[in-house]
């Protein structure tokens, strides 16, 4: 395709949503007919000469009409549950709950009209349109990384790809061990200490070295099933996803080897803290499988980091000791997008605020992005593999999750072969399930996000602009929340809220005012997000929506000791209750950035928080 | 919903896809419109009061326009590329390769328009009203499979679905050594060896007799990472699917704990050599994980005999050995509904051929169910667990796997919990992620299925007709080959098919009748096949296309020797090529059942064929 991106200021990204009110509605409809309209062609004009099976004697039968009937039936007990029990989070100010909003009208276009096709992308010769796009997406997402010789593909969710980096680091991590048994030319004079804290590059290099015995050294790694346990510890954040949990215990490595690293009470993985563990595990003999970093947290959007982690790492391999780094960016990932300048270069720091001005990335002009954030970043380029998931900050409907690695030939590492499969010298895989842990995927897939890249180029002249919007709205929501208190017959009821956000979402919490009882806190947030969910039902005419979660001491120890502090609470009161229930705000929606449509939404939230309130 | 099925014999299964020739095209279109509107006004009416925040000034600025335009060239561009790259399996007569053809209209409708709420089925709080249906989809699987107090859902593959089992395999078998540790009263008195022979149902007994012990024991399985090689033998069918190595290799046992078990020369599991491994196995201490029976092979559709497995499995258990059994019917699972009569029942063999005749779900008198295919379909229902993938031969777009255990008791093993997750005691899980190997998931996938499955239940009076237009078809085409010959200059070409079908695959060769030399046969099939697929380039104007595959010595030791001999080769030659190349038909059209739309497709895939075998 012909690069022919939008002027720097000509995009408006109002026009790529249905919109809240279905103001694109029209257009979505014509445009989706066109569409489906070039498809009916195509199969009418495929082998003109025959006949439709499909006579219209058949279509006036009257088994015809009663089928037809029953479909529309089915579809009516659909559409009916649909409108009743579904979630409204396209409204442009009413949803400040989970990490979602209206996705991109052109990523809904394009499923609707690749899935006709039915594409599989597992295999080049089932979708040969789709696996191309797939194949453009994964360099796309190298790109957005900043990994040079980095590849990339959709997954079907972030656990998933979270799994995958998983399964990459401890087949890559027992490559030595195996290479000791099979070619020990390779790996000459290297204790076993050594062999267990190769760097990754180091490894890689010797795989390509290792020529025709590279088979015979990839049945001995660990898809052989041995050594697992001799690889070490796995190192999550403390505010780790269960999804953690849930791929140690599947790829074998096992529960035991997972340790979790404390964060600090901006909700990051503490560095300090880190080096510690890894130096004690050290001492001890035991290597460090890998060490997680996560790029925009479930519960905060915290953003650990990255720079730090890979700083450690540097200074560790002058001692001896090398660790895999996965960064978990399955929500944050596309965040990397307002960094990058129209040619994917990282944009220097000193002209961050100025570059965002000229491309009209925020409407205000404010301090948005922190060197922290900025730092974070950057050094995602320095780290192995990440998880992006398009399904988040992407704005692509599900099922669209993605796995980038730093370097292609990482791949061959956990790679199959099958039969059936290899045919030309393509590019692209002709066996795609192979490289992969997924088999069959939709082609469909492939083409929403390829759509969405290719409206909105993965840097500050198309994502970084919604993005940017995004993090604008948060701030906006942020500062509003911590100028609301409620009178609620004689009490006085305020909103605090957690920490400024690295990102996009906030926490926060009620409280009403003069009370110590901590428990009494989390009873009161806790009915609040049950007046302002799917709990209450009748969701549809619910005026506030949001979520929650609760920061319990065995997850998170005493992270957030500092914030009960200070509502207040004593340090025996936060034992005593053992967690802090908050309020959760993923601001997603595109439209809060600009302060003319949020205004418009104070006094209804205002309204709808004042009225919960008081029902409670 | 009620339930409104149709009468016996008032379906026609042509009403419901788009056709070959888009004759429901203007049909699908109208139920689009109607389902987009619905959606559109549903978006519109969700506080009325609140302004459209998209403009009427802002639709008719400029950047909206350039915006606009941007977005019709991607859309372009995307139209352009899949009209020119993709494959045309929709056509009613000229696709005969892997497992596609048109998919179920109500299903594309279904997704199209779930997809605008764009619910995430990981979490009940996302997604109520497809969560809800999920949940129903789960025990329409279980009803299927005849497992009375069974649980499924939804999966975005086979091969991961695959991986699922395996893990509940592992898992399960390793409980009893745990509790041997944490709780040795559970187990008094029994040896190692009886420790992992324990039978699934038994263990899972204790699981709930351990009470609070549980979580304790949960924690020493095999999740803990140990013991994992202890657990024994995963034996898998010779012709085993890539996806089974790479299922090994992840979930950490490893291939080393791959055996395989040779097919006979239908490609089904040999089962006294099953018997001759286990007890082999068994004499050197060594236990048995898991036997996995193919229902629908990859390459073959060939029916393994479930019931041969399970019944080896009873005679074994009196002399202490048990093995847990996982059917892989991602491609013949939905198969099991041309079994089941309106009450779900498992119609007895007697009365199949009258009950089919009944609901006409073949259009001739022939026998189309064998004893054997019939027997290893009703046996499913005595094993652990099933991969079924309803973007096979559901008819449902991409990507939609599934997986259905036997004991819903069973999930509890694989269970994680997270803490913002548990509320209300709803019936379906409040976070669905914790019971299952991913995380985010499509709840259009779920509605997809839904609205397949409230079209056509999964029995006699819906799936089975599809599933038998689908059989009757690849019959045609098998007696079709078998009698074709062509003149090609002074050679003459001859077809021969591999075997009978036990489902709707078809494979076959080409054959120069005279010819000795297997590796030119295997020359040929290849060449026609370049011919017959998108390798020949210009693929809309391909007028006959199949795919095709290797039987390697490597991977099918001799059990394509008999056909080989059949076709006059000798053992020699077999041993100097090393294997047979195969072309492979899976039959899913759903027009070819009815001799007058086959007869019409008859000229035109014998010129075709001639076509291509003349410009080789």
């Amino acid at each position: 395709m012909n690069k022919k991106n939008l002027e720097k200021n000509d995009l408006n990204l109002h026009a790529l949503f249905i919109g809240d009110k279905a103001e694109n509605g029209q257009l979505y409809k014509e445009m989706l007919i066109n569409l489906v309209d070039e498809h009916l062609g195509w199969r009418q004009n495929y082998m003109p000469q025959d006949r439709p099976v499909i006579t219209p004697q058949e279509k006036n039968s009257e088994k015809y009409i009663k089928t037809v009937n029953h479909m529309n039936e089915v579809m009516n007990e659909i559409s009916a549950r649909m409108r009743t029990y579904s979630i409204p989070w396209h409204t442009a100010g009413r949803y400040w709950g989970h990490m979602n909003t209206e996705t991109l009208m052109p990523s809904i276009l394009a499923y609707n009209f690749a899935m006709l096709w039915n594409g599989n992308n597992v295999a080049y010769e089932s979708s040969p349109a789709t696996s191309q796009m797939e194949e453009e997406v994964g360099y796309e997402f190298a790109d957005l990384m900043s990994y040079k010789n980095g590849w990339g593909h959709i997954v079907a969710d972030g656990s998933l790809a979270n799994l995958e980096g998983l399964w990459y680091a401890r087949n890559i991590k027992s490559l030595p061990l195996a290479m000791k048994e099979v070619a020990p030319e390779l790996v000459e004079g290297k204790s076993e200490w050594e062999l267990l804290n190769m760097p990754t590059k180091e490894i890689v290099d010797l795989t390509e070295k290792a020529g025709e015995k590279f088979d015979d050294i990839k049945s001995n790694s660990a898809r052989s099933g041995r050594n697992l346990r001799k690889l070490g510890k796995w190192l999550v954040p403390q505010t780790k996803h269960y999804s953690w949990l849930k791929s140690a215990d599947i790829i074998g490595i096992g529960l035991d080897q997972v340790v979790s690293v404390p964060v600090d009470d901006s909700y990051r993985m503490d560095i300090d803290e880190l080096e510690k563990i890894v130096r004690q595990l050290a001492s001890d003999d035991i290597p460090i499988l890998g060490v997680v970093g996560v790029v925009g947290s479930t519960e905060e959007g915290a953003i650990d980091s990255i720079d730090k982690i890979v700083n450690l790492r540097e200074k560790l391999m002058m001692e001896g000791i090398y660790y895999y780094i996965h960064v978990d960016a399955a929500y944050g990932g596309y965040g990397r997008s307002i960094f990058l300048d129209e040619d994917n270069e990282f944009i220097p720091y000193e002209n961050l605020e100025e570059v965002h001005k000229e491309y009209g990335v925020f409407t205000e002009n404010k301090k948005y992005i922190t060197k922290e954030v900025y730092d974070a970043y950057k050094a995602i380029e320095l780290t192995e593999s990440v998880t992006i998931d398009p399904h988040k900050m992407g704005y692509i409907p599900y099922s669209a999750g993605g796995i980038v690695i730093k370097d292609i030939r990482m791949r061959e590492v956990i790679s199959y072969f099958a039969t059936y499969v290899f045919e030309k010298g393509a590019e692209v895989p002709a066996l795609l399930g192979a490289y992969i842990l997924e088999g069959s995927k939709a082609g469909a897939t492939a083409v929403a996000v390829w759509a969405a890249h290719h409206v909105l180029p993965l840097n500050i002249s198309g994502y970084g602009k919604l993005i940017g919007a995004s993090i604008e709205g948060a701030l906006r929501f942020y500062d509003f929340l911590n100028q609301q208190s409620f009178k609620v017959g004689d009490k006085e009821i305020e909103v605090h809220s957690l920490v400024r956000p690295d990102f996009n979402m906030v926490d926060y919490v009620f409280k009403e005012k003069g009370n110590n009882d901590l428990v009494e806190m989390n009873k009161l947030n806790h009915a609040f997000y049950e007046q302002a969910s799917y709990v209450a039902e009748n969701i549809y005419n619910n005026e506030f929506i949001t979520s929650h979660t609760d920061f319990a001491i065995s997850d998170y120890g005493n992270s957030p000791l500092k914030f009960v502090e200070d509502l207040g609470f004593s340090e025996e009161e936060w034992y005593r209750a053992g967690k802090v229930t908050i309020l959760r705000a993923a601001v997603l929606t595109p439209y809060m950035n600009e302060q003319e449509n949020f205004e418009k939404y104070v006094p209804k939230i205002q309204a709808a928080m004042q009225d919960k309130l008081r029902n409670l």
